[in-house]
């Protein structure tokens, strides 16, 4: 997709500097723009980019006084930061504007597919499916039976919805990413073996929720492992049966939440932590990378280390951990004092 | 699937108190059960639930009394928690009973299909498989080269099962798992580069191994990765090449085992957990999560830390870490008075 | 695929000791080798194995004096180490020698495919894609729009290269591996819910970049993800978007690098490893697995710890850790008497 600088200045309403048929492919940051980029300068601490950049043409300012020779072409708008994030958006709604439904898919043949949804090549729909509007629903990727999919999702390329999961409206799957995997079950038999607890629940993800690529999503073992309104993860996140977690927490990637543990609102969670099952974590709470939580966590409180203990407090414990040398040497010498 | 109080009764060999054509179809939790649910009460803990649960049907022990009015219908049974397992079972068996081979799958011409198999739709099986009987394949699996499944196993939607690789009977491939994915063996060269020791193994899993969601086994150099009797591995686990397992060892999510490491059987081994490559650990050793193991283990131990250490001593140890602070304070003053 | 003792000596232009027609068809250790296996004896230490070894065939360096009786045929060669790996190499490419474009394919029509490339069944290759020379796509690969596959690369059976990928040649993707997912990238808003940033970047991976099974790699938000020339990624391993990894760095499994951190070139990075973000790592730096870097790391360190502190401090720290209990101890016995 090629766009000239006047057709960018009218839909961002900016003026033109320089030449208006100057064309642009591609956005990029200004100190990494190639010729053919478009970027944009918001920050004063970058404005020695503008005057080196390949960029074809950059978004500045209204006010932005230049005081050296400028190459690109120039749009001027109120906030080049917020102009620069709405083509941004544009860009990437026009990139990903698919519709209709391909010819190799294999949808059973209750499932109603909205006139305006997008299924692409070797999806598979299994009976007893709601698919809700304006969802695009791409390639390679498998809808298990009596899944609900509310309307403005967007699964990605091989991606899976297991049976009875119910997806709320406006959520993300990201590639790869599973729904209603089976839980991790077992009753200890006397004899050392393990018997199969069946998982007959499902998953319940909220509205606005987004699904990492690869992440997994255990169904629960009765009921329901439910994701709050709002929440965002990351990568490679592993939850286990029955976890519920609350409106609008962010989990990075590669973390994993053991069955049946509770996690509230608005935490924020660093990647590779792991919170142990039956357990609960407040709201409010941040969480280190790589800590592991083993005890119920008060809300609004800051965390790191396995086990977790207070942020604080094991960062000062920490800055002794690497001075126990010469703390046992110092008790040597009392010791030899005495 | 709708079932009435009285069906489920004539199954358990149970009475019934209230309306025999009750009808239900789904299993919940007493607490969280809503109108048309089927439930259960055998701990006393939970007898209150029954007077305000919703539930439509609750299965009771032969013997229990109740003191206030009671609104769903009961199914009394000898043992209320093992009929509702029983209950669970079937539930779960009817809805995974599926059979035949769906029309557009990709197998070669030498690979026989038991009569009795399910064979979703996109699924590949590649020359000189052998398949077991009563096994299911659900939809986008694929099969490598000259692999052997044996009876009764089941192997979830997008799973891989790459070439050479053996599988026991009764075994349980998740959603997404991948068996057989090249080991990660490289020499170093002098300029700095590496160059690829090509793999030419494969992995053995023995009978009843149930592999979680987007876990990976990557085939041997030499030989084979072999995964003993009733190993049970939970999501996204990594298990590399030449790694043996002991039989009815458990491995709960995250956690990786590095090269032709051994680990012995019975052990309980937590989430996230690292394994260094080419040590041993011995059988009966439980594993807290997170904890990373770099040196020989015996049997019948306890362990946590990064470098792992005995789990009774790390906790002491922990105890004193979180102190040090004050601990530092104490020396401080020591040196002060002396 | 059989070969003889003879077909194989004549390879690798050795002479044999016992019957020429012995016949081999798998490569195997020597002290794990079964009949109708070929192995190898290099390392002295190992040759009680070859009096007692079931292997078909063995090869021995041209000067090895046998002191008992051998059953095997022996292949005499310069270096038998060497030779063996040439097999090797040689098996596992006669292995994975495919040709042709399976029928139940999906390419786009303005795709080119060499005439040498394997392209396998339930491939789907999208519009504007560039395909290299000599490539090899297995099964249910799916490549997204205007990616460019460079000369001689492997995709396994899977994995995923979405929309503006670039790889470069010799590449190897193993299966189920994600190239170009969308980075993890939320704009909090003031009700305390997350705008999604979106990422319009790409990845683009160097020549001869191995990325393991079920890794992921998401797009920049602006510009690309660079892995450099020559780096091996492990199975499991998350790279965010903007990070930058420079050449001959390998990174095991299970690790994770967040957003836009600069990792050196030949670095060797253990198994569940995380990186912060917008950190930079020197060259030839070394970490242990589990560490957590939080900070930036100066060229030539090895580091272990969470937070990542040097390697041999650590160690030290640590078994004063293990002591703690007896450090204090000894701290109560001085404030007695004193």
């Amino acid at each position: 997709m090629k766009f000239t600088a006047q057709q960018i200045a009218e839909q961002l309403q900016g003026t033109i500097d320089g030449d208006p048929k100057t064309e642009v492919s591609k956005l990029s940051k200004i100190e990494e723009a190639q010729s053919g980029d478009l970027s944009f300068l918001a920050n004063p601490k970058y404005t020695p980019h503008l005057y080196k950049t390949n960029a074809s043409v950059v978004i500045v300012n209204q006010d932005f006084v230049t005081d050296q020779k400028v190459y690109p072409t120039l749009i001027r708008v109120e906030n080049a930061y917020q102009s620069f994030s709405e083509l941004l958006d544009h860009y990437s709604s026009v990139k990903s504007n698919r519709e209709g439904v391909a010819k190799n898919v294999n949808i059973a043949a209750d499932v109603q597919i909205p006139s305006d949804a997008y299924i692409g090549p070797n999806v598979i729909i299994e009976s007893g499916c709601v698919i809700g509007n304006h969802v695009k629903i791409y390639p390679n990727v498998y809808i298990g039976q009596h899944v609900v999919i509310g309307d403005h999702c967007t699964i990605h390329t091989g991606a899976q919805v297991l049976s009875d999961s119910i997806i709320g409206n406006h959520c993300t799957l990201h590639n790869g990413a599973i729904i209603g995997s089976d839980g991790f079950g077992y009753a200890p038999q006397e004899d050392g073996t393990f018997k199969k607890v069946p998982q007959t629940g499902n998953v319940v993800l909220e509205d606005h929720v987004d699904v990492g690529a690869l992440t997994t999503i255990d169904k629960a073992t009765l009921g329901s492992t439910r994701i709050g309104r709002g929440v965002k993860l990351d990568n490679q996140v592993q939850i286990a049966h029955n976890v519920e977690i609350g409106e609008n927490t962010v989990i990075a990637a590669q973390s994993g939440i053991a069955g049946s543990a509770k996690v509230g609102k608005n935490c924020v969670i660093g990647g590779q932590v792991g919170i142990i099952g039956h357990i609960t974590v407040g709201d409010y709470v941040q969480v280190q990378g790589q800590t592991g939580i083993n005890s119920n966590i008060p809300s609004h409180t800051k965390l790191q280390g396995t086990p977790a203990i207070d942020y604080l407090g094991f960062n000062k414990s920490y800055v002794h951990f690497k001075n126990l040398p010469d703390i046992v040497k110092r008790i040597n010498q009392i010791e030899k004092n005495l």
